[in-house]
């Protein structure tokens, strides 16, 4: 997979994860990123721009890195998070991938402990959702799933509480959320799945004022997320 | 103006506002999108999914409108909000239309009273800036200013407190925000101007746990918002 930009170079030379090969633009000069490849002799090419635009059109600043995939993790990761009180994001069907990478970063920033993805019908780990992450997947556990209402039941049972997001439900302002949490956020156009939804433990509002009535969904997320993370807890 | 999708259209049919011409696709179904367009009387052409993706590249859901340019409006209109406590976000030349589209679409669901952009060197309001506000930006007065640093002491005077947001700062969540309050949201790469951030009466700082240490701009301002307009005030 090539992935692009310079704060993905940053953090995945950071990293030290596996790169098999670095192109750089003949106009790329960053400092940081010249100093991080000498520490880690990695090979590099500079060939011009449009080689690199070829590789990953889009904003890709100059620099392209060829790595392997995205490395995720089985639902037993879960079992290894060490914490009173874990935040667990699980994403029912998201299909947009810069919405994915703004939740990657938000989450890392947050310092959620992880994000749960189904197998299928979401979007999956590519090249947009590394770099919408600015570099913050290599630092966030993405855990894969066959079925999302079999996990919520799974998370349930080792003590979590399920919290959807939706327009009808309690004010995310009042909820206590001094507990393990599993904090779901629904697909763009249509929200949480039924079955999912009838699964939660509590239903999570942002009281709207405008016409519009919904939010973007990495914005939701960060609302919500971080109301989580600075409640007593 | 093209602009697309189906959220935009409906908000578009339902603002009164005038709508030149409407393009469908022949595969296009949407029954309440049919009858906004039968109680306003608009002409439509049925035209091949190509035409469509033609006039509108993108995730354009086989609809089309023609619009004149999105109206916006002067600094003078600051003056005739009727609250106690207005809040107004100002984008410091924000570069991405979709963190402008998504900025609308979160202050119009939280009830801000307008957005101010600078004249120069920020995104304007095109086509991927009204969809992906999903249609909120015909119900969110957006004022264009030709210089940022005037307009922030004219808020001043105004009585107005400038908050800024950025990796410097206090605790978001400990600012008392009883207060009119104009909130500032950065560049995505740069953050907010030196001369901007020196004329802050705050500075909010959204605590990070993670690496990375900076949000997607909408997620920022989102959470930042979120917390102003559910604190006393």
């Amino acid at each position: 997979m090539y992935i692009y930009g310079k704060n993905v170079a940053v953090e995945k030379l950071k990293s030290n994860e596996k790169i098999n090969k670095i192109y750089i633009s003949n106009h790329f000069s960053d400092k940081e990123v010249f100093d991080l490849i000498k520490k880690r002799n990695i090979r590099y090419s500079v060939v011009p721009k449009n080689v690199i635009d070829k590789k990953a059109p889009g904003l890709n600043q100059g620099i392209v890195l060829d790595v392997d995939d995205v490395e995720t993790k089985e639902f037993d990761f879960i079992k290894t998070i060490d914490k009173k009180n874990p935040i667990i994001v699980m994403l029912d069907h998201l299909e947009d991938p810069h919405n994915f990478g703004a939740i990657i970063r938000t989450c890392e920033a947050l310092g959620i402990d992880g994000i749960i993805i189904p197998n299928d019908r979401n979007v999956g780990v590519n090249s947009t959702v590394v770099k919408t992450s600015a570099g913050a997947i290599y630092n966030m556990p993405i855990i894969r799933v066959a079925n999302l209402l079999t996990t919520t039941n799974k998370l349930k049972d080792m003590g979590y509480w399920i919290i959807g997001t939706d327009m009808d439900g309690e004010d995310y302002t009042k909820i206590d959320y001094n507990m393990p949490i599993c904090l779901i956020i629904g697909n763009e156009g249509s929200g949480i799945s039924k079955v999912i939804r009838d699964n939660c433990d509590f239903i999570a509002k942002i009281p709207m004022a405008g016409t519009i009535n919904s939010l973007n969904a990495s914005v939701s997320c960060g609302i919500v997320l971080s109301r989580i993370v600075t409640s007593d807890r």
